[in-house]
């Protein structure tokens, strides 16, 4: 059973930029790093990384991979997409840090994901010998804003109605809400967890691409704070749109983007409800009025830039 | 299979004293009332009421209700239960106001309790015509803290290993948490949602016994505002515990008893963990010194005091 | 020796939706109201009222008014203004609700102003006969964001370093920061508070004006809520700029206008700093980069627009 | 004129973990240090320093400062304080860094006190080249909670009324609030700026005593976040009295102590007046139930602690 996200891989050309952008003013968390990649995660975090960033010629996705419930489930995902007719790759234990073997695919709407059970959690060091037993009673070492932990992925898809068929019919995902657009579904939220959604399929005659990962934060002062950090660091131009309120998924957030395009959504007011209750439906001219925004600025034009996929996943 | 914790009902003596308390106080949303009952909600549930006033004699536990996935899960469960022994009655459609048919058992450790599939959802009326087609996005009305959504129960229990042969060998909860002592479990903290429990088990000599029903609420700020609200209003007594952090859960609390004793836990800071996962144990002496509470007052006398519950629940 | 700004008198068409706007959606506490006029105060004020909403046929500024130390400065500016040659009349006690007697002028650049300096202080009135001695401790009734205290006018002038002949030289206002353009000065912030202003000066060509009134919420969170309360009702279109920091000021704001175009600058990051020292100043260059705007969204052309004042105050 | 508290000076026995604690955990910044001292400010302040750590065989106070608006107000308090028969010590500008020429003397009550005028305004470096003309538009060096500005000084005093010939009637402060008992005064909030206090005198038979300094904060979570800090880093010992509501000042408190018995109170909540109001009164009755109070924990014995005062002040 596939039970959540679980990471995101990014591509950064500069490490040192990148180091400065993420950890330094946003305050990820650092699990580890060496030449090619940095491994982050959020300050509320189990898994020793939800956020690799890897050194490349050019900003865009790497993969991003989703956790199931028991490991057999691996070889019952492989079983499934070799029927499906879809390429795969199993990887040993440590091909990642702390992760064990992982089934790699690219998806039919054409994202490179991972499939894994195992991933190490977090032990928190404690210099005074307490009782820190849970990762975020750390927060002594905290700066930045900081994220609390991964929620989303947003990705660009062909066709919507056919890439449900792989999300829905196949993975067994969740829609939470949809919009409804000339007899077809324009975007969907879908879902394994409680929360609104684990990966947004948005419509885009381009097809594949990253529209952006989402991390929560704790409220509203921290997706204000967000926007302080990165202007008082001399990052204004880092923040693309927002703050805001999304009428649909209820969200309240701000868009940010990294020098190499990367874009990440600070995320709070997301809320639970039960997978198997039938989705909210927005009409186009709903959506349109309200359900993109519910209040807040209009976005810019650069907002509908998409990140390349990363096309020698497997 | 069983998804979450649904609702719960709780005996109050003076339904006028409760409307005060739980409706103009605390800014619980109220669904329907009648002479004998006030059927509230917070403010980001869909469900149509989680917890429900009862006119009684005394204070103490009606009996609280869980969502299963499946409406024949209720058929499932009924066998399963009269497999067990434990006596069954199925109530039809109605019995509470929006909820379909459910199952009624008093469970091996003694409490009231109920599976249910269907519950109405909100309809959040919108007299500007707009489109607020989520339930929390009334924040015009809102008042109080407010309460956000119930979250769990806990519950005491004569033998904690006894109880988890029911709650997690039968009904296939996980342990988030558990404290251990002298060989045995002190308590247990188990769940079906990704949240720390559903259900926390506690040991007490006297057996069954409600201690509190949770909600949770945006953050610290709320919890706050929940202490000052209370004394604000000449309820200062209605304060009896926190504001705390607990280290087992990491939750940021308030507990608060209304004039029949009734505990509420306002509550934030709760963490989001896959169930398929090993529990965090808590030696005795941990729990102790810092599991209980991480930083905080101590505990009163009276914040051991346990309510009854419903004896004629079948 | 003058204190600080006392209250604000705003013109609105239609009481019923000033009342539903003011009191039902943002959360001032109402102190009396009669046919033509409502008397609001934020939660943490002493003084009776501090925002008049008097009925007129359009929107507008009726007058704002300055808070004197002592009864005789009365009679000092009346002979300080008659010998600027700037009419004056003196109200006696009572011509507002619980306001002792009081100095209308037309100041020179064209503001209907009031110097007073006694004003009925806020009695709580606690149904349970408790202790609350200070206004604020009765969140039991607060509902919408509710905003906390006045803070300052904003208003249009000709031209700001004549005004500040006035402000600054004959009031002994204090400048905070200024804006320097083409050898004069564009705007300045001026106070007697420690705050950055009582009112800001701003240069127009056409003249006297209002741009807004401000009143202080306790942090970003309430900023945001504001947003959250108007679009929930309804009104997502009397939001009108923000939310968003000024690099002057280090406010963080959101306007809002009523149905009659009354502008409110929701607020809070204001600093202190003593009175004597000196300004902060900003280049027209600094301040068009960073100045108005540290971080988010333009403005619209709406923003520019600017309120009538009252030409029968005197 | 005298303006505002506007610095203070602690002892500390150990300057390592004086570093560790003020600046790691609790977030001050520093200005500069040497061998024997530490100058720290709020992130808010414009004030070069506010606290200076001095190394010393004990903890205590060795000097809080207060600021005249007026260079040639310090020769008047000069003749003023021989006049009342108070020996008085003028010392040159650099004495302390940043500032002026100083005035110290022993106020009446026993406590180590000077006058200042001149002291150095924090220019904020930017490494990017921006425009953070304003010391609080550095968040992205921030950690810890952090503390914003100094607010006030709590000292004891062997007679209350006695105290108040000196600060009420000499130094011209205002009494916001005070507690009336057997006919007498037991305790005054007074204060030159326009918040509850710059000094609150408290009556205690041995006389004079530091109980502490306060440096305001944000809002409620950050006074969590303060003893999430503390408790997070193994500090929960330093971590003393709340988090709670006085009813006296309406803050919201947290009392925190260093490992030299030096008391901060962390403080948020605090109202603003003007000082020619009449201070508000407490029965001693009113202030035991409710005045202290509001809500919270009952203070702890040590709470009634006082650090000593230097007594090599002049």
């Amino acid at each position: 059973m596939i039970l959540r996200l679980g990471h995101c891989e990014l591509f950064v050309t500069d490490m040192q930029r990148a180091r400065e952008f993420y950890i330094d003013i946003l305050g990820f968390r650092e699990h580890d790093s060496d030449k090619d990649h940095i491994y982050l995660r959020g300050v509320d975090e189990f898994d020793l990384h939800t956020l690799t960033l890897t050194k490349s010629k050019t900003g865009g996705l790497g993969h991003f991979a989703l956790r199931v419930s028991d490991p057999e489930d691996l070889d019952r995902l492989e079983d499934h997409h070799k029927r499906l007719g879809v390429p795969t790759l199993m990887v040993p234990e440590g091909t990642e840090p702390g992760q064990g073997r992982a089934l790699r695919i690219v998806e039919p709407n054409g994202h490179p994901i991972e499939f894994y059970h195992a991933m190490q959690q977090v032990n928190v060091y404690n210099p005074q010998g307490g009782l820190n037993h849970l990762p975020m009673r750390a927060t002594h070492r905290d700066r930045g804003i900081p994220p609390l932990r991964i929620d989303h992925m947003n990705i660009r898809v062909a066709n919507v109605d056919q890439a449900l068929k792989y999300w829905r019919d196949e993975l067994s995902f969740s829609v939470s809400e949809y919009v409804e657009k000339d007899n077809g579904t324009f975007a969907a939220w879908t879902r394994r967890c409680q929360g609104t959604h684990d990966v947004a399929l948005v419509q885009s005659a381009s097809g594949a691409g990253l529209h952006h990962v989402a991390y929560t934060v704790q409220g509203p002062a921290e997706i204000i704070r967000t926007a302080d950090l990165l202007a008082d660091a001399g990052y204004q131009d880092a923040i693309e749109f927002g703050p805001g309120r999304h009428g649909l998924s209820n969200a309240f957030f701000l868009y940010i983007r990294d020098f190499d395009g990367n874009r990440t959504e600070i995320y709070t007011g997301d809320y639970s409800r039960d997978i198997d209750l039938p989705p909210v439906k927005w009409t186009w001219e709903e959506y349109d009025k309200r359900g993109r925004l519910w209040w807040g600025p209009s976005y810019p034009e650069r907002f509908l830039e998409v990140s390349p996929v990363n096309n020698q996943w497997i």
